[in-house]
Order: C-alpha cells, then sequence, then structure tokens
C-alpha cells in the first residue's frame, strides 16, 4: 500500500514525461542508459515524472555495446537529435569544438536543456553556452564534467551560499594520481608507470592530454568560476605536468613529510585569482595526501565552513553516468539555477594574479657540483632574496662513491615565486649546478 | 554593469521577499543572522530573491550577543512567531519535544516552510512532520542536523538518484572523535580527555548524550532514511558509546594497524537494515581514519559511485548556520522535495537486522589468568564455533613482574555476533579470565 502512493496524493501534479536525446554511447552514455532504466520506477515514484530516452546517436549504430537500442529512434546526426521533439539533449560524444560544439549549441537554441560530461566544451565555451540556456530559459548541467561521481559542482552551486569561499583545490585527474602514487609504492619511474596506467587502461595511448595538466585545468576554470562569481578564462591558468617528476622527488618528498600530487589550485589573493596546475607537495598527513590511485578530491576553504573535502571516483563509465543522471533528475524536477551560479552577465571578469606573484613554500631539487663553498654560495642567493630555508638535505647516499655532482633538496618558507626564480637564475649563473633545478610549490593545509 | 543586472534582464521574474522568522539565538542563530546579513545582496543578485528576517524569537530579548535584534519584531513565544506572517520559520530551539515541537508543529500547519538543526526532534518526529510539510506544501529543510557544514542531506537527497545504496557510515559526534584523537596522540585516559574537552567547550557539562553514542544515533537515524527510502526508527539502533575504551584498547589497535573511531553505521543486509553506534575498529590507512579532532566525516558505498567520502566540520556556530542559509535558499528558490526524498506514505517500514546477525571482525581483548592451557582453551572456543583468527597477541610489556592476569588481544576474521557472543560467554565460564572481555566491531572498508 505504502509502496504504491499515488503521486498524485500528496499534492504533486502529474507531469509529462521528460523526454530525453542521448548522444554518444561509449562507457559513460551506455551506463546512463543502464541506471535509467534501472531506476525509471523508483524515480517516477521519488518526482512523480517518468523520464523517458526516445533517440539515441553515436558514430555506429550496429556496435556492440551489450544495449539494445533498437527501442530508441536512431540519429546519426547528433545536431538532428538536438533539434528532435525532446527535452533534453545529453551530450557525451567529447571535444571542445565540432559535433559536440554544433550539437549543444543546436540543442540551448532550439530550447532544450543539456547535460554534459565535457569539460573541454565548457572551459573554452561555457560562458556563452550558460548565457544562451539563460535566454532560452533551460538548464545547462555539467556535474560529470568535473571529478567524475563526486558531486563538486552541485556542492559549489548550492551548499555554500552563506560562505565566502577563499581556495578551492584538488586532485582532478585519476590518471597523474595513479601514476604518482605507483611511483611512490612501488619505487618505478616515471616511464614505468605510465607505461602501466596504459596498459590497464587508467591512461590514453596519447596521454599527454592528461599528464600535461591540460585536462586538470579545464576542469579547475570550472571550478574557478563556481567558486569565485567570476567568468572562466582557461587561458588564465598556469600549467605544468607531471613528466619531470622523478623517481628522486618522490624519495626526497617522503623523507621530508610530505607526498606529490598534481593539485589544480584557484585562490583569491591579494593580487587576483591565482589559477595553477602543477605538481605539489601536500603535508603526508594532510587529507588530500591519503587520496591514491585513481580517486578524485576536492577541497574548498570557505569562511563559515572553514575546509570541506569531498573524494570519490574521478572516472569510470558508472561513477560519470551517475552524476549525469543526477543532473538529469534536478533537470525533471524543474532545477533552473544559472549553469555557474550566477547569470552571466553577473559574473565578474577574471583578474589573473600573476604566477610571479604566488606565494608559498617550495621544494628545490639541484644537482650541485662537489666543490668547497658550493653550499654556502646557493644559502647566500636565497638570503640575499630574504628566502628563509626551512631544511637543507644533501642526498649522497652511503657507501656512494664520490661523484662530479650531488643532489642537494631544499625547503623554502613562504617566499614569492618571483624571488625564488631570481635566486635559481643567480645560482646557475655562479656555475655550481650541473642541471637546471627542480621545482615544486608547497601547497599549505 | 555587468555586476548590476537585474534579474529581470535574465528571465527571472522579480519575486516577493522570502520572510523569515528565527527562533532560537545562541550561538547557531547568530551566526544565521549574520551570515544572511553579510550575503544578502550576492543571495538577492544570485537567485533574484530577498530573504528578509522579519522576527525572531529567543529567551532572553536583553541578552548581549554582539548583535542589534531591535529591527526585528520580537516574539517571546516561539509558537507565535511560527504563525505570524512570515514564509519560513527556522528552529534553533533544539530538544526533542515541548518548544521546539510545538513551534515547528504551529509553523508546518500554518503554510510555513521550517528549517531545523534538530535531529532529536527529526529522529522521534520526522515521519509526522514530513507528512504535515507534504500536505502543506512547503518545505521541511535539515542540512543542518547532520554532520554540521558537511551538505551530506543535499548529497543523499539529490545526488545520487542513479545509484543504490549498500551503506552509509562516519563519525558522525565531534566530542567523541576529539577524545578518542587525544587519548592516541597525547596517551591520556579517556576521563582525562572528556576534562579536557569540557575546558575548551567542545563537551557539554553533561557530555553522556554524545559520548553515551545517542547524538550519533540520531543523526544515523536521519541518513538511514535518506539512504534507503525507509521510515525513521530510531528504536532500531544498536548503540554502545566509548566511556568504556581504555587507552590499552587504543595501543592494541595502534599496534595492529587500526584505529578506534566512533562510528553511526547504517548498512543493507539479507536480514535487513542493520544501524549500529559503537566503538569501531578502522583500518589506519582508511580515509575515516585520517579524520582526526572535531572534524566529522560521511562515506556513502553506493552502486554507481562506489565510494563517496564528505569530510568537515561537524559542528560550530557558524559551519552550522552554513547548513541552514543553504537550506534558507534552496526554499527561497521554490525547492518543494520530500523531506526524506521519497513522499512518507512511499517509505517503507524499517526491517531491522537483528545485531546478533552482524557479520564482521572483531577485536577481543581479555585479561587472562596466566596460568598453563588458557590461550589455548580459549582459542578452541573460537575454534568449535568456526571463527578463525587472525592473530592473538598476549600483551604483558618487556620487564614487567609477572602479574596474575595479562592482557591478551585476538583479531578474528569475519563471523557472526551470535558466534562471538557464545564463544566469549563460554571462555567467560571456563574460569580463565579475570574481567569481562572488551570486544570492539571491525568495519570493513
Amino acid at each position: 500500500m505504502g509502496q504504491k502512493a499515488s503521486p498524485l496524493s500528496i499534492g504533486i501534479a502529474p507531469m509529462q514525461p521528460l523526454r530525453v536525446g542521448i548522444a554518444g554511447l561509449g562507457t559513460v552514455g551506455a551506463a546512463v542508459l543502464k541506471l535509467l532504466d534501472r531506476q525509471a520506477a523508483a524515480l517516477a515514484l521519488r518526482y512523480g515524472r517518468k523520464i523517458v530516452v526516445t533517440g539515441v546517436s553515436a558514430k555506429e549504430s550496429r556496435k556492440e555495446r551489450g544495449l539494445d537500442v533498437s527501442r530508441f529512434a536512431w540519429f546519426d546526426d547528433p545536431a538532428e537529435l538536438a533539434a528532435a521533439d525532446i527535452d533534453l539533449f545529453v551530450e557525451l560524444i567529447g571535444g571542445a569544438a565540432g559535433t559536440a560544439l554544433t550539437a549543444v549549441e543546436r540543442a540551448l537554441s532550439t530550447g532544450k536543456s543539456v547535460v554534459t560530461a565535457n569539460k573541454a566544451l565548457l572551459a573554452r565555451h561555457g560562458m556563452r553556452l550558460a548565457e544562451l540556456a539563460e535566454t532560452k530559459g533551460v538548464a545547462l548541467g555539467f556535474e560529470a564534467s568535473v571529478a567524475g561521481g563526486i558531486p563538486i559542482i552541485k556542492t559549489l552551486r548550492e551548499a555554500l551560499p552563506g560562505n565566502s569561499l577563499s581556495r578551492v583545490y584538488g586532485i582532478l585527474n585519476g590518471t597523474c594520481n595513479y601514476i604518482l602514487s605507483r611511483m611512490e609504492i612501488e619505487h618505478l619511474s616515471f616511464a614505468e608507470c605510465l607505461a602501466e596506467a596504459q596498459r590497464l587502461g587508467y591512461a590514453e595511448a596519447d596521454p599527454s592530454f592528461d599528464i600535461g595538466g591540460e585536462d586538470t585545468a579545464h576542469k579547475l576554470a570550472i571550478l574557478t568560476s563556481l567558486a569565485f562569481g567570476t567568468r572562466i578564462d582557461p587561458d588564465a591558468i598556469a600549467i605544468e605536468g607531471i613528466k619531470d617528476i622523478s623517481l628522486a622527488d618522490i624519495e626526497a618528498a617522503s623523507e621530508l613529510g610530505y607526498r606529490i600530487k598534481l593539485l589544480g589550485v584557484a585562490e583569491r589573493t591579494s593580487a587576483g585569482i591565482e589559477q595553477r596546475v602543477h605538481p605539489t607537495m601536500v603535508p603526508r598527513s594532510s587529507a588530500i595526501a591519503q587520496v591514491m590511485g585513481v580517486t578524485n578530491a576536492v577541497t574548498i576553504d570557505a569562511d563559515a565552513v572553514h575546509e570541506l573535502t569531498l573524494s570519490g571516483p574521478g572516472a569510470g563509465g558508472l561513477a560519470t553516468a551517475s552524476s549525469v543522471v543526477a543532473d538529469i533528475v534536478d533537470i525533471a524536477k524543474g532545477a533552473r539555477l544559472p549553469p555557474f551560479g550566477l547569470p552571466v552577465a553577473a559574473l565578474a571578469p577574471l583578474e589573473q594574479a600573476p604566477l610571479q606573484m604566488h606565494e608559498g613554500g617550495y621544494y628545490i631539487r639541484l644537482s650541485v657540483y662537489d666543490r668547497p663553498g658550493a653550499a654556502a654560495a646557493i644559502a647566500m642567493r636565497m638570503a640575499e632574496r630574504s628566502i628563509s630555508l626551512e631544511s637543507i638535505m644533501q642526498r649522497r647516499r652511503p657507501g656512494e662513491r664520490k661523484p662530479a655532482a650531488v643532489p642537494v633538496v631544499l625547503i623554502t618558507h613562504a617566499t614569492y615565486e618571483k624571488l625564488i626564480r631570481e635566486a635559481l637564475a643567480a645560482v646557475m649563473a655562479d656555475g655550481f649546478v650541473a642541471e637546471p633545478p627542480q621545482l615544486i610549490r608547497i601547497e599549505r593545509e
């Protein structure tokens, strides 16, 4: 009896079903169909409205996907599906331009709501697409575009309206975190771990987009806009990837009480909004340091809640589909929030803080010729710029015979990027150093 | 120009302000007023609707609160404020009955939405209040009732509609987590850490509600309903507090690779829904084990997202107020979801899994007379019930002179509570044991 209560009886008028078109039937698309199928009855009961997939589009109609697509109207062209008789267009094609962009624009301009997992598209065209959605009075959902199954978009958009945010940062790329975790645990080189990640399907055949930091930057651009009420500016992000992280860095970090993570960091500073993607030293005892393997995590610093951390799966068909379905359901319930929290016209231009003004501690690994006065000269170059050292560690191993150059690792207290760069240039010019220095920023907790 | 865009220009019709009445002006109430004041302009811009506090109620009108309450209509009786000309009643009085219950019922039955931080009220009367809210077509928000500033209610209610949940568990009481953290870090007794927590304001003068596990149980009852779509049943929770946790247990846990946390756990099992609040051994490497001090954390096991963890401040005026404000803003935007995810009539009765059927590993600390055959007899009582041991550790310290009884710590593989209880009764009857055994359940990751 209880289970059969009609939505009518609790005062919610029955609504027309939400007609959904899905473009892109890869792992995520197939998982979305599976979850919607399975949850159909529960969702109708919960919200008094059916969600019905009416049309689909993909490159190949006859590919084996483990699901029967013959019950849906088939569209070879996703833009045609977008313009068809549907209420909501789900874009799972990918890519910052081309087919995906055309189809999403067509959907919005013909009055359909859109749900997408496409961070590249949003980082490049998010402002224009959000404006189009607002003009047409439709929704644009993109929970799945950042950190897979973690509800970070909803949290930033809806859960913290009483707060002023000062920083949002996180591990946003599972491939990089997997590689860095494996290097530490198995004492393997970057190249070995990358090859392993590719074998396991955690890294693409061309991994440059992940390991170069671009993927993290696209996600960070979206988070920054939501966190600070600013317009997206994907070109205002300083990006460094992880390919130059050596096992020596991983091990030195460990000895010094740190762990290396590829972080995306957006921070409000007196010089503007700082957006950075780079390998980062985080204290081993911090919550973010515990996040290993392909897991993602995002931490929000805000004045009322102080610190809030969400962690979970950053990728995978079902986890990403979970976020797509959450967006679909919100739209079925009638949610029509401004996609980036504020109306696009009210988003402030992003005032970029120059990286040279970045303030923080640094890890520096130098290859120093084993000559008298080398350490003193390095320390002096730092002192000249009021850079104070927390520690200096010479890493020659016991039993090693005297080499031409020895690794020296410095940890500085907080200083400015500009001063560190100047000091290192001076150290190089002094001629004590055999190779360009390794520099890794330390993120405070 | 951009900052001044009127909500009109983006197609959202301007709405009447949301008139809010706040009952209870303690730490949380004062913080809610502060956040609403500060965010007023931003919120109006974001949602095209002003939020205006029009009336307040508290025990003493003239108490110094660091804020000017003379601009609000004053009500000595919160129930009168609830019935006044407002749209939303915020209940921050506390207590499962009496004034709070009367006022909330009055508000709902006169067609006002309600936001409350009162877990005891919800655990006892949540079903009836939710039904009343549904009947009247108003909202009932309670994000602040569980885990302070962490948006766990929104996450369970809105972020996971594509998932089937199997377990939700967490550290839901900051006082207990603070005490257990301090015992481990400072090697202090329970009594010493409790006294310290009271001195610092982390524990009440009468701490029994926190350390006895009741507070955690109220919160768990709410989470269970949202996670599994079941009616709240606060009497179907097995509750053990932390007062019998000794430093010996904390230290043994540490040696064995565990940490002790007071967890609330709700799990779907073949025997029904298991709800437990008790000190728990969690692997030291798990995310939940990293949560120290007054921080709270909740982990959700669900089939599509696999595992999602949220951590943040579990208490404090501003953090709790952040959640109250989030609820107020959702209601200002028009959100009218069923308070417990499903219409009350559609919530299933909670089928309670008996604790005797609980399946898991156990930590057992025995005080064993130092006599030949004692260890063998204990091992046999376990083996008779097919309980297999992961480890057995005799904890006499080096240099200690031979005492009458020595501590023996056992870790079992997964078994049933019923079998463990029977085995321990047999061990007691054998006469080798000097004191009642200490039993702590191990929670799998």
